[in-house]
C-alpha cells in the first residue's frame, strides 16, 4: 500500500523538521507546550487560568488552531491578554510540524519565554505529528469518561504530562478517579498526572506551579 | 503537493466503494446507520437505548469500531443482547468504505434489517470517508459546548440528523439549546435535530421514533 509509505515519508520529514523546531526553542530559551485533547475538553478555559498565574513570571504567546472560527484566539486575547494568532488547518485535523514552524514565525517568537499551541481538538491524529514542542500536554475531561487512554492509546502515550479537566462535574458523570488514573497508568508509566477544575480552580495552582518549574528548568 | 492527489485518490476509490456498499444494503433491505462524535460524547450509552425500542420492530446489528480496547461492543452485547463485532483500525482516526464492507462481512448482515455502525471518536477525519451507511447520525455532547459545529464544520455539514447528548448536565455547563440549533444551523439547513439524554429517557423515544419512520421507509 504505497499510502503507508507515503505517511511514513511525511512523518519521518516531520520529525526532521521538529528537532530543527526544538533547537530554535532552545536557542532563543523558549518552551514551547503541545495542548491537546478531544474535542470541548477545556484546551482554551484552563489556558485561560494557567496564563495569568504563569504569566506572573514569564512572557508568554499563544497559537490557536482550528479547522475554522477564531473564537478561541479571541477569548484567550480578551481573557489574559497575550500575544495571540489564530491559524486555520484548511480541513486538517491535526498540526504538522511545517504547520507549527509557520505558525511560530506569524506569532513572532521575540521577547516570549512561553508558547502554547493549542492543537485541533481531537483525541487521535495530533497525536502522530510531532509539532516540535517541548512538552505534549494532554487534556481528558470528566464527561468524556474515565476509559479515553483505553480507546485512543497513542495520544496518552506521547504525553508529558495529563490533566483530567472538569473535575467539579465528577459526581453528575459517576466519574471514578481511581480508574480514570489506572487507565492512563496502562498507556504511560511516566506521565505527571493533574486532576483539575478551570471553573472552580481546584488543582489550577499545582499544575501551574509543574509547569513553572519545566519551563524555568528549560530556559535558564 | 502529491498527498492532497493521492487523499483525492483514496477519496474517490472510497466513494466508489460506498455506492457499493449502499446498492448491496439496497438488495438486501437493510438500514445502516453510521454514528459519529467526539470522543465520549455517548455513542454506545445512547446506542443501548434505542436498540430495545428499535429491537421491537427490527433484527438488528452493531458494529463497534475503536482503535483498541473492546469495552463498548461488549458493552452493546451485555445491555442489548444483539448481535455485534468489535472491530480494530490499527490506529487509524476514521472508518474507511473497505473497512466498512469488511466489517459488514464480519457481522454477518443476513437476517438484519438495520445496522449500527458506532465509528471512531473523532470530530474531524470520519466525516471524510463515506462509510456506504444510509444515514450519518451526528452526535455532539452538552459538555462538550454550543459552539462545536463552528469549529468542526465538515463533520455538522455530512449529517443527516444531530442528536445534543447528555442534556441533563445542560445547568452544569451552562449549555444554551438556542445557540446550540444556531451552530448546527449555521453548518447544516436540513439536519434533523434532537436534544436527547441517555440517562433519564429525555428525548429517546422521539429520536427512536424519527430513526423507525426512516428505516421503515427504506426496507419496505
Amino acid at each position: 500500500m504505497k499510502t503507508v509509505l507515503i505517511k511514513e515519508d511525511i512523518l519521518s520529514r516531520n520529525n526532521e523538521r521538529a528537532r530543527d523546531v526544538r533547537a530554535l526553542m532552545q536557542q532563543k530559551k523558549i518552551y514551547y507546550i503541545n495542548v491537546m485533547s478531544s474535542p470541548g475538553a477545556g484546551k482554551t478555559t484552563l489556558l485561560t487560568k494557567l496564563i495569568p498565574v504563569l504569566g506572573e513570571y514569564f512572557r508568554i504567546g499563544v497559537i490557536e488552531a482550528d479547522i475554522d472560527s477564531d473564537e478561541d484566539a479571541r477569548t484567550i486575547e480578551r481573557e489574559t491578554g497575550v500575544r495571540t494568532i489564530q491559524i486555520h488547518t484548511g480541513g486538517a485535523c491535526h498540526i504538522t510540524c511545517q504547520m507549527s514552524l509557520e505558525a511560530l514565525e506569524a506569532l513572532g517568537t521575540d521577547g516570549l519565554d512561553v508558547i502554547f499551541l493549542e492543537n485541533i481538538g481531537n483525541l487521535v491524529c495530533p497525536a502522530e505529528f510531532d509539532t516540535g514542542a517541548n512538552m505534549n500536554l494532554v487534556l481528558t475531561s470528566v464527561p468524556e469518561g474515565d476509559d479515553k487512554p483505553l480507546k485512543y492509546p497513542l495520544m496518552f502515550e506521547v504525553a508529558s504530562a495529563v490533566a483530567v479537566t472538569k473535575l467539579d462535574t465528577a459526581p453528575v458523570f459517576d466519574f471514578d478517579r481511581a480508574r480514570a488514573l489506572r487507565s492512563i497508568r496502562r498507556r504511560n508509566e511516566g506521565a505527571d498526572v493533574f486532576f483539575v477544575c478551570a471553573k472552580t480552580g481546584e488543582g489550577v495552582a499545582e499544575l501551574a506551579q509543574y509547569l513553572k518549574e519545566k519551563i524555568t528548568r528549560a530556559i535558564q
